[in-house]
């Protein structure tokens, strides 16, 4: 495969992380903007401003990974549709390619996140591997046989959105439906939790910064949980069983030797979230698969970012006749 | 591939079938017992009597292929743990091949049945197909790349153990979960919501049933809803949309180009439950996943059997290096 540098972007729900990354997984320019809040026209001028100045920084680049939270489709290059951001029918792929001169290949931003680990991180070596990431939504990817699965035209693996409870609150953004996985264990449900513990509970830690007006959102529920306060603690317990219900079913149907949970939030909370899931999945998946290792990520907020450039330079490579 | 007739077994909850089949399909020979209620050995009894039949009437068969309602370990033979059968860590590929003398192979019963209707089939021509058997309770297999997909070791793609209600019914048998679609949307949870109907509403017929002493089953449910009875009728609805939030769960996963719908209890029901759960999956997936098709099983009670026989087949031509 290639040695030549490539360029990855994990355009999140909440920020786009751009860097340039070689085959050994080394970054050699990094940069950083916030996406939330933004429309389609401001984040495609924000993508071009950070990728024209990662090209000119590094001017041997020789394609870029795109790495989208939105199903996509990957033959026709199209962001087909994003929960957490104002994308729909995009042509991002010849939009982008026609903008900066280079070779753009798309991804869904969670499957990036399990190629990196899976090549890099707490997946690798493994022939089967599901990844989720938890952060203001949930993704997910899928390593099934040792690559990659997208289904049938790189739509699929959207884990965070696998129903929990049925008939459950209401899931986000431009998800239809009620109860998925993202609506009941993402930061968003975290927050939400938070603030419901705050109200019932005014002498916990949540509860007081309620009535100093403070915002309760994911950081604050982590950080009240890591000081020991007990209804930020008991917060993180319910999330993380509801993760664990999750992460129970995907065990049930890919029997996976590890499960990764990445993302912001479970990077921010650690075990404070992946203990009650990897309890969940201890004690309620069907055996053999009870047994599956349930670990955090390896590379951090990087494997998004890490994974869209190895995608790339694998994408690149198989166009160029060198085989996958 | 070889054109020998070879044996499938669809060993369910509830009945054994045993068939002679040969690369076209056709069955030559075929029998139907009882299993429900039966101790291991019993069970082992009565399939070593069945396959001796086959074997008297078709001496020239060369496998057999065992569809069971267990996690499997493929590699080793062994039965692991089955929800509904009293099989727990069980030998019984050297077992059973010791007693016949013809090599033995074994699979998940809705993985062999998943395989038969992409072969024949629901699923023919699919990349990607995700199969659900609807009876006591809940199979599933998956054909993900034109391949059936079974996990690291054959133990995966038990869908009917996805979570689809958190905290909900208590599931069957060995599984320690709670609200799995198996809970929730088997044969089993029409007969407890049926009744449940039958008490709240007892001028209906399903009411009527109950003064009468008649046990409400699954059977008598489909009979009530297919007869016009609002209860019955509202009774598969419900089941249908929990089966539609799994389903829609299948699509966001697997971007799948069919979802088959077979079992017993999806045969004698038809568009009574897998209407509602159609419905489900075109107004809760994520596009482009809710335009996936959400079909009926095509060969009916027969796909587990059939697939078993083909599966053998496959595996016996691999062993001998004629290649998948």
């Amino acid at each position: 495969m290639s040695e030549a540098e490539t360029i990855g972007v994990d355009l999140g729900g909440t920020k786009m992380l751009v860097g340039v990354v070689d085959a050994e997984r080394r970054v050699s320019f990094e940069s950083r903007e916030q996406s939330a809040g933004q429309t389609e026209k401001e984040l495609l001028t924000g993508l071009e401003r950070e990728l024209s100045e990662a090209i000119a920084t590094r001017p041997e680049v020789a394609a870029v990974g795109l790495g989208l939270p939105c199903t996509i489709d990957q033959r026709r290059g199209v962001a087909i549709n994003a929960v957490n951001l104002p994308i729909r029918d995009l042509p991002i792929r010849d939009l982008i390619g026609e903008r900066i001169g280079l070779p753009v290949f798309l991804d869904n931003d969670a499957s990036a996140a399990a190629l990196a680990e899976h090549l890099y991180g707490a997946a690798r070596g493994a022939q089967n591997a599901v990844m989720v990431t938890v952060g203001t939504g949930i993704g997910g990817g899928l390593i099934l046989g040792g690559r990659v699965f997208r289904g049938t035209n790189g739509g699929g693996s959207e884990l965070g959105h696998t129903v929990v409870e049925f008939d459950g609150h209401p899931c986000q953004g431009s998800c239809p439906n009620r109860g998925c996985l993202e609506a009941v264990a993402s930061g968003t449900a975290i927050a939400r939790e938070g603030r419901i513990a705050a109200e019932r509970e005014p002498d916990s830690v949540l509860g007081t910064a309620l009535a100093e007006g403070r915002a309760i959102d994911g950081v604050l529920v982590t950080e009240a949980a890591k000081s020991g306060d007990e209804a930020a603690v008991a917060v993180f317990n319910l999330i993380g069983r509801k993760l664990g219900a999750g992460l129970t079913s995907f065990a049930n149907i890919f029997e996976p030797e590890v499960i990764v949970v990445g993302g912001g939030v479970a990077a921010g909370a650690g075990e404070l979230l992946i203990g009650p899931a990897r309890e969940e999945v201890v004690s309620k998946a069907l055996p053999p698969m009870n047994r599956v290792s349930v670990v955090g990520a390896e590379l951090g907020g990087e494997s998004g970012m890490i994974g869209a450039a190895a995608m790339a330079r694998r994408e690149l490579a198989e166009q160029n006749g060198e085989g996958p």
